[in-house]
């Protein structure tokens, strides 16, 4: 492609919407334009890169044998009704657009397709001599974001690769679970980017075991835990591990002590002159279930320790039973503003203990009727522990469960693990923190869609019984953003091989110099005959403004027809690592074609 | 890809639901399944299908230098309000899906592109330099049917390529326009259809000129009016042609006729003994505005013609701003209903005058308020002619413009053509009549969008001026299944080489023979490996269910591994004409990879 004929147009400026640097720089480099919250048009530039991605990913989806199909982006509420999200994903939560058609239908816009695969599954496939089966769609899906941001990376339509799996047994889910990992894997390593599998949480999708797989990047919104090992990695949403040991308490004797101004756990220690680990916080938050019932609870843990909001969650979920729900849709810490007016009603936040009782919480006015305590397993082994004395300026010290306070009922680990934690498979193994963008997450779901659905096949005893399944997801869009975000430097976007847009640029430094521009045409002709996708910078511009240009949209080599040419050679720059070369004339299409062979193999 | 491991069902019936025969021979081989009204999940075969009509197109996209990008397909309608549309699209049409966002604002599913593209060129275009420019894309498009119906002929989710051009001049539009129509034609002819390019109706996207692109068959919902030389052809909601000659009234003096029983054409024929083209015919209509006014028309037309009411509805729309509005929504025949309240008010329908008067109408109570006399062309040239006397039973004869009626004030074309008229360009030359499928769409914008979204340049004198545009679309979810529509036999399916899902297909009467699966095994590979795309049929079913399958689901070539086999040979079939040859195993890869080769050319 000639760029005297593209629509190509870059900025100057860093545009302002932008926070994250891959976002500034696809912009300013004029591979996206927004139109509109969280909506973005993909320039010709980017869509070269998307295909580039869904490419690959295509190419190992088949290689596993996974068969690929088109499923409708919009699906009737029938079959959301059947699987029972359709108030979660519209109303509770309501990340799904939702439309109501000409015949008075409701629609909604696909976030994701189980609902619909499994439809077709249960249409089409009747026995076990049918399954195995694989089947996947690269496709714009959507979600009503609350907050459109970081571009490409929380957009409210994105391009995604979804794939479904159907299943005889668990052991044959497990099987394609496993080739789906490493499909995964060789993926992400082919895209030329630094990533991790993670455990994951499955949060609203469901099932049993899930893993995501993790772009590295410091602007990832996710934290990752691992072992140097490699034995071990989670999202610290899920991760488990054994805390450091918590020091003893220096008090052995049940007492109430003035301790003046310590609403905090580090004013507590520097009062008492105790370790952190000895003390019980507790900490209230208020809990919504998706029936619209609310209960306020008070989750106690080690000083040292905070609480994961998402095991919490979890945790809930598992007794929302109890509260008529099914799942917790919001979950608290009550704002200031209630906090302050709990303060003037006595609830003494800040100075909580493990005991707060039903009876005290009834007499406030504005908050959750009902009323839950959580003890996480690190409070819950503590000693002679420290904690809040239910009175303002004062703490109880060398208090134990069983004696000073009820033995707890509900013991949970609700902990967010954290660096320097011991891993569980090798305690000398100390977890360590990174951050990541999540670009792939897959799923064993088990039975819920089709039980719920109706999905049945007749197995080899002639009953029918329902299918067990599998879904795998990647963000394409997410990916191609997160691999800029990976790899830039101050001159713009510095892109792998494998999915840059183009493997090379000509640059022609003057166009009205005749020797530069044969060459330049005659390079571009054979570069591209080569294999090797060629961009012909033949503007009419000044060469600054060209290698300016050709940095910021991070082509990985350029082709310079200028001062070398009288000694018959070009300039070669590499982007990556700004290394320049001259280059015999006649050497330097075999020596691009080769380096993009060896990045793209 | 081996049918023993791919989701691979067809069914025995036809379906219920489908009408035509493309729609039930693709539910039949399993290429579709119905999600819901309208909507439809692409089977892989289907997949494959609509992937190689992708390519076609995106490859003479390319080579005319159209650059591929990807929209959005959720539109904010702030863009829609820009261009005018949003109400018409979403409310007075309703052909456009809207949803309100948990922000509460309005937001469309894209139809069509041409706000979007528009708001994109104003963003980055500034220079006459940097035009002129061709964009496209290949995307899922939306429309709220009001009867989806045969299949992916209409559906209510369908995928489109659709390309816009910004230009200068309308001399560089119509440069690309003529490239655009000969890239159809390439495309078309690629694809292996019987298909003509047509002159059309510019509809709701606006414009000057405009071509249809129309596969032939008999199931389609267009006529087509075309010359034998190939000089002329056009949608019959535009043609233009020369009637037949009128012939002579056999009155010559103005006078009442007592017609008893004569509300028809062919009665009044019948009863006064004269030709229809010496008759003219008085026709009320009732057209609706965009502003929600109405206006009641009085068409007067030749005996022997009808009205068009696509040039009706253009004819009026020139005439809407005389009524506050910009567009007519909507153009109806009253109903019966009304007719007969009317006649029983007198208003005598069947034997009206082309002078009914304004004071008349207002006396009706149910109609609207205002009336307007339109008088086509074939009317207006007719002398000593019929028409209707304004009192049941009766008709005028031997009546001329200017004495016994006044002289038309509008006179206009809105004569529907019919086959058997005189071309334009060659009186000698008779319109003939053809159905079609249109499954493209091009047109010259000119300034319409740019105007309105205020989409402008500054050009070589350095003034600002709005771009002139084109638009072009491919419906290619409708051009594979017209496909369909327009090759099979009893048996199913008969796909062009070019776009089958696969080229060949490998069967085995019967797997458990050794010999037979391992010939087959081998010539699965090296088909394969010569670019033969190629199935392998290894199910555990009987041979007849195999050949059977393998001519619903439309494969070119069949290799059976039968009982030539002793003989050093394979049995090919082809599917176009049932042709059998019996062919030495060692020449067959060769012999089809030539066949697929000359077929995709």
């Amino acid at each position: 492609m000639r760029l005297s004929q593209m629509l190509f147009v870059t900025l100057r400026e860093d545009p302002a919407e932008a926070e994250i640097p891959s976002h500034k720089l696809l912009l300013r480099a004029g591979y996206i334009r927004r139109i509109g919250s969280g909506i973005y048009t993909y320039m010709p530039l980017m869509w070269r890169v998307l295909q580039k991605v869904s490419q690959i990913v295509r190419d190992e989806m088949n290689a596993i044998g996974s068969q690929e199909l088109l499923m409708p982006q919009i699906q009737p509420s029938e079959l959301w009704q059947e699987s029972g999200r359709w108030d979660t994903y519209t109303k509770a939560e309501g990340i799904m657009f939702s439309l109501i058609d000409r015949q008075n239908r409701e629609i909604g816009l696909g976030p994701t397709h189980e609902e619909v695969i499994t439809a077709v599954a249960r249409d089409m496939i009747r026995s076990y001599r049918q399954l195995p089966q694989t089947l996947y769609q690269i496709q714009n899906k959507f979600r009503d974001e609350i907050r459109p941001r970081f571009g490409l990376m929380r957009g409210r339509e994105f391009i995604m690769k979804d794939a479904y799996s159907f299943h005889t047994t668990d052991e044959s889910l497990k099987a394609t679970y496993q080739q789906m990992h490493d499909a995964y894997c060789k993926i992400l390593t082919r895209t030329g980017l630094k990533f991790r599998p993670v455990d994951a949480d499955s949060g609203a999708i469901g099932g049993a075991g899930s893993q995501e797989f993790m772009v590295l990047a410091e602007a990832g919104e996710d934290e990752i835990l691992y072992t140097e090992d490699g034995q071990y990695a989670a999202n610290v949403e899920k991760a488990i591990a054994i805390p450091v040991d918590a020091e003893p308490s220096p008090f052995t004797t049940f007492e109430k002590m003035l301790t003046k101004n310590t609403s905090t756990i580090a004013k507590v220690c520097k009062k008492l002159d105790c370790p952190a680990s000895a003390i019980v916080k507790n900490v209230l938050y208020q809990a919504t279930f998706d029936n619209g019932k609310s209960v306020l609870v008070l989750v106690s843990i080690r000083g040292d320790q905070d609480v994961n909001d998402v095991k919490l969650q979890n945790a809930l979920t598992q007794l929302a039973a109890n509260y008529g729900g099914t799942t917790v849709i919001a979950l608290v810490v009550p704002d200031v503003e209630a906090q302050a007016k709990w303060a003037t009603q006595k609830l003494t936040v800040g100075y909580l203990s493990p005991a707060l009782s039903d009876d005290y919480i009834q007499q406030l006015d504005d908050i959750a009727p009902q009323f839950l305590r959580l003890v996480d397993q690190t409070a819950a082994d503590l000693e002679n522990f420290i904690t809040g004395a239910d009175e303002w300026n004062h703490h109880m010290v060398g208090a134990n469960w069983g004696t000073d306070y009820p033995k707890p009922e509900r013991v949970v680990d609700v902990r967010k693990v954290q660096a320097g934690d011991k891993a569980v498979h090798d305690q000398s193994q100390l977890l360590q923190t990174a951050r990541g963008i999540e670009i792939g997450h897959i799923f064993q779901l088990g039975t819920k869609y089709s039980e719920a659905m109706n999905a049945t096949f007749t197995n080899e005893q002639g009953e029918e019984q329902p299918m067990t399944m599998g879904c795998y997801g990647i963000g394409v869009s997410r990916l191609a953003q997160s691999a800029v975000e990976q790899s830039y430097d101050k001159n713009g976007i510095i892109w792998p091989v494998a999915i840059a847009p183009y493997h090379a640029v000509v640059v022609v430094p003057n166009i009205t110099a005749a020797e530069q521009m044969a060459a330049a045409e005659q390079l571009y002709a054979e570069l591209n005959a080569a294999g090797v996708e060629t961009l012909f910078d033949d503007r009419d511009e000044r060469a600054g403004v060209k290698f300016k240009d050709s940095e910021l949209i991070g082509i990985p080599f350029r082709v310079v027809t200028g001062k070398a040419l009288k000694d018959g050679k070009v300039e070669v720059v590499k982007r990556a690592n700004g290394e320049k070369l001259d280059v015999p004339i006649d050497e330097v299409v075999a020596l691009i074609a080769d380096w993009v062979k060896a990045a793209c193999a």
